[in-house]
C-alpha cells in the first residue's frame, strides 16, 4: 500500500450511491501479474485488446489507480436500485442458533435479479462512448446476457448473445427476459460462426459449453469493427465495476453500528462478485482499519482455487483469449451440471487469485445438495429465495456461524434471487439432486 | 371525516416503515354498505365470521378506527423488506415525451416480488395469536400462495393451498415457490373435499376456476376447529394492510420534493393493491390537503368497475361467501384467461367500489396488448419487467402521461415484478396475443 492512500478519497456519495470504484491494485505492494499476448506471451498492451474491448474498459484493465470515477450516466442508472439493501438476518440466526450477527448484502433487488447489471452498465456505457454499435457476448444460466440486454436497452446498442444450447432449449425464462429487453439470442453452437459451424459439423447433437460460446462472440465482434465483445467476470475491469457491492456494504455495516466485519463471504465463479464485494473491505484490512477475514466459497464441482494450479492459462476452451495467470482446473475442464450455471467456470479472476496468494483471501468448497438445504432455511426464515450461485456462501457462513461459541460480525454476498432456478430447488426438495 | 381527525396520528416511524396501517372507513362521511350474511341477508356480526377468520382480521373486517396499530411481529417482517422504493422513472418520462414527472411506487423487491406479502405477513401473525395451526387458501397464477407460505413459515403454521389447475399444471414456478417455503400445494379440483369431488365427477378434465378453488379451501377449513381460512384481496382487513404501500408513497413523494400527487394510477382485479396505495392519497384530499385524482385500472377482459353493476354479490362462485355490496361482473362470469391471473375476479373490493361511488376514485379499462406494449417500454428504460398485472396500471398512466402539455405529478403502484411471468412476454413480443 502507498502512502497517498492512508486517507482514501471519498467513494460514498451523499445518496449512499459510490461516486468511485476502487481498484484494489493500487493498495497492494505486490503487483499482480500481468495479463499475456496469447501468440507472443509478451505482457498485454492496450492496442492488443483494442478489438476486443471498448478504449475506456481497456484503460481500468491495466490502471493502477485506487479510485475510478464511476461516470454520471452509470451512476444514474445506479441510482435506479442502488444503494441494495445490507440487512441483519435475525431469523436465519435464530434457526441457525449462533451468537453471530449476520448481514446479508443483496443485489437481487437489481432490476434483472442480481450483481451482473453493476458492470453491464458501465461495459455498455464505455462501449456508446466508442461508438460501438453492437455488443457480442457469450451467456450459460442467462444472467449475464439478461443484464447486458437491459444496459444496451440504455445506450442505444444492439447485443447479440450467444447462449449455451442445452440452457436454451431447458430454461427459456432468461432467454425471454433478454429478448424483452430487446436482445437477440442465438443457441450455440449455431451457423453463424465458423467455430459453430465446425462444432455442429462433428457433432450435431452437442448441448453446446461457454467455451463454445466465447468463440462464437469474439468471432462476430472482430470480423465487424462498429462491434465489440463483452465479458461478464474474470477481468479486472469487471471485478471493478463489481466493488459498488463492496463500498455500500462497508459504510452500511457502519451506520448499522458494526466498526467491522470479522468474516465475509461469497461465492467465486469467475471471481467478479466475490472480489467486488470482499475488495472494498480488503482496504480497511491494507490499511490496517479492520482484520477482516475473507472466504470464497466455490462449488465443489468446480474448485478453481481449493484443487486447481495456480498458473497462466486461457480464459476460454478455444485460446483465443489472452493467457491469465489464475487459478485454474485447466482450459478444457468441463464441470458437472450443477444448479449454480454462473460457478461452473474453469479458471478464477487474475486478481482475486493473487489475494489468494498473498494470504487476503481464503476458499472453501461446498457441495450443491448443502447449498440447497442452507437455501432453503434461509428462505424459509428471511423470504428471498437465494440464486443457487449465492447459497454456496450461505452454506457455508452457516457453517462456520452454527460452530462459533462467541459473537462475530458476518457479511454474506447474496448475489442474486433464484426465483428463476425454482425447478432447481424442485429437483431438491424431491430429493432429485446427487452429492454434486 | 371527523374533527378528531385533523391532526392524524404519525403514521411513518422513524425508520420509514409505517406504525400504524391506515382505515379509510374513519375517514368517510359516508358509511360503506355493510357486508351481509348469505341466508339471513342481515348485516354480518363478528360470530358469524368466526368459524372462517382469526379474531384481530374480523375486529379490522368490521373496525372503523382510522389508524390501526401494526403489531411489532408484523413489523419486524415488514422491515425486512420495506420501505419499497419510490423511484423517478426519468427514462420512461424521457421515451414517453411527456412533460409529466412519473414516480413508480415498487412493491417487486418483496421476497416473494409482489405486495402480496404485505397481508399475507399480518393474516399468519393474526392466526397465530388465536393459536391455529393450519391455514388454507386458494390461489390463481401463485402470487398469494407463495406470500401466504413464506408468511406461514415465519409464524410457523401449516399451510394447504389449492391452486387452479390450469395454472398448477402450466405455470409450475410459482407452485415450486409455494413448496420452497414449506406449504402444500393441491391441483384444484382435488380428491380431497366434496366440492372437489363432486366437480371431478361431473368433468374429470376441467381446467379448474378460482370458485372451485375457494369452495375447496373453505370447506377444510371450516371442517377443522384448528385451521381458518384466508383471502388475499377483496376483504377490508386485507385492503387495510396493504396501505402500508400508500402511507410510505405519500411520505416519499413529499420527501422528493412533490407535495402532492396529481393522479394516482393502480391495477385492481381484488382492489387491495390499488387501495392500499391510493387511500393514504385519498386521506390527504379528505383533510383538504390535496386534490389528487386516483384511477383503478382494470383489464378490458374482466371491468367490474367499468362495465359491472354496483350490487350485491357473493365472492365465489358457489356462494358459501358473505354477500359483499360491490361492483360486479357476476358471481359466475368467468374472464378470458388473460396472463394478468391476478386481475381475473368477478368482483371489487367493497371498500373501494364505495369510494368509487362516493366519486374519490375513477376506473379505466385496458387491453392486455396495450399492457404488454407499455410493460415492455417501461423495462426497456427502467429496467424492471411489470408483471402483467401492474402493466395495465403503467400502459393508462404512459396513455395519460403522453396526453399532456403541462407538466403533473403521476403515481404509478408497480405492484410486483414480472419475472415469473417471461413466457407471455415472449407470446406477446412474438406476436400471439389475442387483443384481449
Amino acid at each position: 500500500m502507498t502512502d497517498s492512500l492512508a486517507a482514501p478519497a471519498p467513494t460514498v456519495g451523499k445518496s449512499g450511491v459510490p461516486t468511485h470504484w476502487y481498484n484494489i491494485v493500487g493498495d497492494l505492494e505486490v503487483a499482480p501479474p500481468p495479463h499475456l499476448h496469447p501468440g507472443t506471451r509478451e505482457p498485454l498492451t492496450a492496442d492488443d485488446l483494442a478489438p476486443l474491448f471498448a478504449s475506456g474498459l481497456i484503460e481500468q484493465e491495466l490502471s493502477t489507480e485506487t479510485d475510478i470515477e464511476i461516470p454520471e450516466p452509470v451512476r444514474e442508472v445506479y441510482a435506479g436500485y442502488r444503494t441494495t439493501p445490507l440487512f441483519r438476518a435475525r431469523s436465519f440466526e435464530k434457526a441457525l442458533g449462533t451468537p453471530a450477527r449476520i448481514y446479508v448484502k443483496y443485489e437481487g433487488v437489481s432490476p434483472v435479479g442480481s450483481h451482473k447489471v453493476n458492470s453491464a452498465v458501465a461495459q455498455a456505457y464505455y462501449n456508446s462512448l466508442d461508438g460501438v454499435t453492437k455488443l457480442t457476448t457469450e451467456t450459460g444460466a442467462g444472467q449475464w446476457g439478461s443484464a447486458l440486454s437491459f444496459a444496451c436497452a440504455k445506450f442505444g446498442i444492439d447485443l447479440e448473445v450467444w447462449q449455451v444450447r442445452a440452457s436454451y432449449e431447458s430454461k427459456p425464462y432468461r432467454r425471454f427476459l433478454i429478448e424483452t429487453y430487446g436482445g437477440t439470442v442465438h443457441s450455440s453452437p449455431s451457423e453463424l460462426t465458423e467455430a459453430g459451424r465446425a462444432v455442429l459439423a462433428e457433432q450435431p447433437d452437442t448441448p453446446g459449453s461457454l467455451g463454445i460460446a466465447v468463440s462464437e462472440a469474439v468471432e462476430v465482434a472482430v470480423k465487424d469493427p462498429a462491434a465489440r465483445y463483452t465479458l461478464g467476470s474474470v477481468l479486472n475491469h469487471v471485478v471493478l465495476h463489481q466493488t459498488v457491492i463492496g463500498l455500500e456494504a462497508v459504510e452500511q455495516l457502519r451506520d448499522a453500528g458494526e466498526p467491522q466485519a470479522d468474516v465475509v463471504f461469497g461465492c467465486a465463479g469467475g471471481g467478479s462478485n466475490l472480489a467486488g464485494l470482499a475488495f472494498p473491505f480488503l482496504r480497511e484490512v491494507l490499511h490496517d482499519r479492520a482484520k477482516t477475514r475473507v472466504v470464497a466459497v466455490e462449488p465443489a464441482a468446480c474448485p478453481s482455487i481449493t484443487k486447481g494450479e495456480y498458473r497462466y492459462d486461457h480464459g476460454d476452451i478455444a485460446g483465443l483469449t489472452p493467457l491469465l495467470k489464475m487459478h485454474t482446473l485447466g482450459q478444457d475442464f468441463i464441470p458437472d451440471p450443477i444448479h449454480a450455471g454462473g460457478l461452473r467456470y474453469h479458471g478464477m479472476a487474475p486478481l482475486l487469485s493473487h489475494t489468494v496468494e498473498l494470504g487476503l483471501v481464503n476458499a472453501q468448497a461446498v457441495a450443491q445438495t448443502e447449498a440447497f438445504a442452507a437455501a432453503v432455511l434461509f428462505a424459509r426464515n428471511e423470504g428471498i429465495v437465494p440464486a443457487p450461485e449465492s447459497s454456496h456462501a450461505i452454506a457455508a457462513a452457516a457453517k462456520y456461524a452454527r460452530s462459533l461459541s462467541e459473537p462475530e460480525v458476518i457479511v454474506i454476498g447474496l448475489s442474486g434471487h433464484g426465483q428463476l432456478d425454482l425447478p432447481a430447488y424442485h429437483s431438491y426438495l424431491s430429493g432429485e439432486l446427487d452429492q454434486a
